[in-house]
């Protein structure tokens, strides 16, 4: 591939079919299945100050990924990584969310076979996307409980990072009719599974649970997980119902577009303690901690 | 909008951001929430002979998705007809495959609110894409009923038409990997559903039956409903046990990309009645009849 020079685009760049691209021209087409059928798998690390965080964990779950959906790319993990880097480099970006994406292709002309696709490798470097604007970051977001489902499992793997999100979309609609910043949906069973883009931890008598099944296994999350490890926090991984999350001492919300981000009310129902609570605070301290360790650090050279 | 000469593309045109352009510059960007969220509708209408089919139906149910979803486009009803036939026209196209799609546009940078995305609608119109090759439609293709369940309607409201198919792209690699052409999946309760782009069908006894829940309300699979009343074959709209579907007599598909196509085989079994069958091809026959119905028919002016 061409090099890259620093700076090269404004603001961002993209990867596009081997070469660097503003993000102006970063497209696909419209016959690609990672359109028409979503066929396509995907992964976000960020920048921060400079240095991708975990880039490791994500680039291992994104070539997961990639095998079961038996898909793959003409390029390895260190090519993959090296490309990153260099949208990075090329928009010019300290702060920055950085996405790999996967999708089947175009089978031939008037073929519906997937097996004759060949999968098409995208990547770019944004200026960093939050979650929530700045002042719900410190006072905590409102968040609504749809009782719309999160697609099953049984349907599509929730590890594998996809991009079926109409459940998420709609459920966003259903909290801003009802007041809301942003949304969770449900399983079948009642129990809060995920939101748009987020993993969710209800904090209740210091003890933090996060659902186990039918949620991405997201990198922050695992972050969190560890976490409360480290810092002797009680943690439980099961099914949470929603119910739950009205009643809780805290909620907070993980993502690689935040962090660690504290809820302030749940359905228009203020939580036991102001956002952020002791338990989210603390986690939220630590998980920005954690980026200056060198373990997790992949510093781009500029 | 410009207009549009016929012939003025080679083998297909596309109609993206108010303009014609050829297949190979229909293009949506990485950052359209149609492909990043798959949060995007679309339909699909054939033109046979010249001709469109029941393409009043096909924009009637396109509207009708755009409203559920929340979107909207700066067309109305004549005016995307007369953009589908001038993508038909100008692609010189005799028989072809003509989508409309509407996709949930880009958030202003850094927000995450699909509210303050403009939605984006595109059309294109190919050479007809069939299903199943030419021998296949005539001597059945071979069916594997794949255990994954289609998404369930409490996720994603299947009667808007949507791109979420991983569901579906996975099962026809069950299929390839069990020797079969193409696949369906089920429901959580092991009922039937649909295929990747097509609804299906079950006859015994004389009794034709079809899903009447968890699936596409297909334009296609409403004209055999009204065949079957139209021809007094016994029909029923009701849960179908995936397992009927081996012991069947006949088993049809149905898709605006072929119509009425015969199953010869299910799960490697032939069925009772060599494809197709004496139901399958009097529906067959009566729906490529109705073609030349002047209440369906909606001519290209070349």
């Amino acid at each position: 591939m061409r090099d890259v020079r620093t700076n090269q685009f404004d603001g961002g760049a993209a990867f596009v079919e081997g070469d660097w691209v503003p993000l102006s021209e970063a497209k696909l087409s419209l016959f690609d299945w990672g359109f028409t059928r979503s066929d396509a798998t995907y992964d976000v690390a960020s920048v921060w100050r400079g240095s991708f965080f975990r880039l490791d964990d994500h680039l291992e779950r994104f070539f997961r990924s990639l095998a079961t959906l038996r898909m793959s790319i003409p390029h390895d993990k260190a090519e993959v990584r090296r490309i990153l880097h260099g949208c990075v480099r090329a928009g010019g970006l300290q702060d920055a969310y950085v996405a790999m994406v996967c999708t089947r292709g175009v089978p031939p002309r008037g073929a519906r076979d997937p097996r004759l696709a060949t999968n098409r490798f995208y990547a770019y470097a944004l200026p960093f996307v939050w979650i929530a604007p700045p002042e719900k970051q410190r006072a905590g977001i409102d968040l609504f409980v749809s009782r719309r489902q999160r697609i099953a499992p049984e349907s599509v793997d929730p590890t594998v990072k996809n991009y079926h999100w109409i459940d998420l979309v709609m459920s966003l609609y259903d909290a801003y009719d009802h007041g809301g910043d942003t949304s969770c949906v449900v399983d079948a069973a009642g129990n809060v599974t995920e939101g748009p883009g987020f993993n969710v931890f209800v904090v209740s008598d210091r003890v933090v649970r996060t659902p186990d099944r039918g949620v991405l296994e997201g990198i922050s999350r695992r972050t969190v997980i560890e976490l409360c490890g480290a810092l002797d926090i009680p943690l439980r991984v099961q099914a949470v119902p929603a119910e739950d999350l009205e009643l809780a001492d805290e909620v907070f919300v993980t993502s690689t577009g935040g962090g660690v981000l504290p809820i302030a009310r749940v359905n228009g129902r203020s939580l036991r303690h102001p956002a952020p609570g002791p338990v989210t605070q603390r986690l939220q301290d630590a998980y920005w901690a954690l980026h200056d360790d060198p373990r997790h650090r992949d510093p781009v050279a500029y």
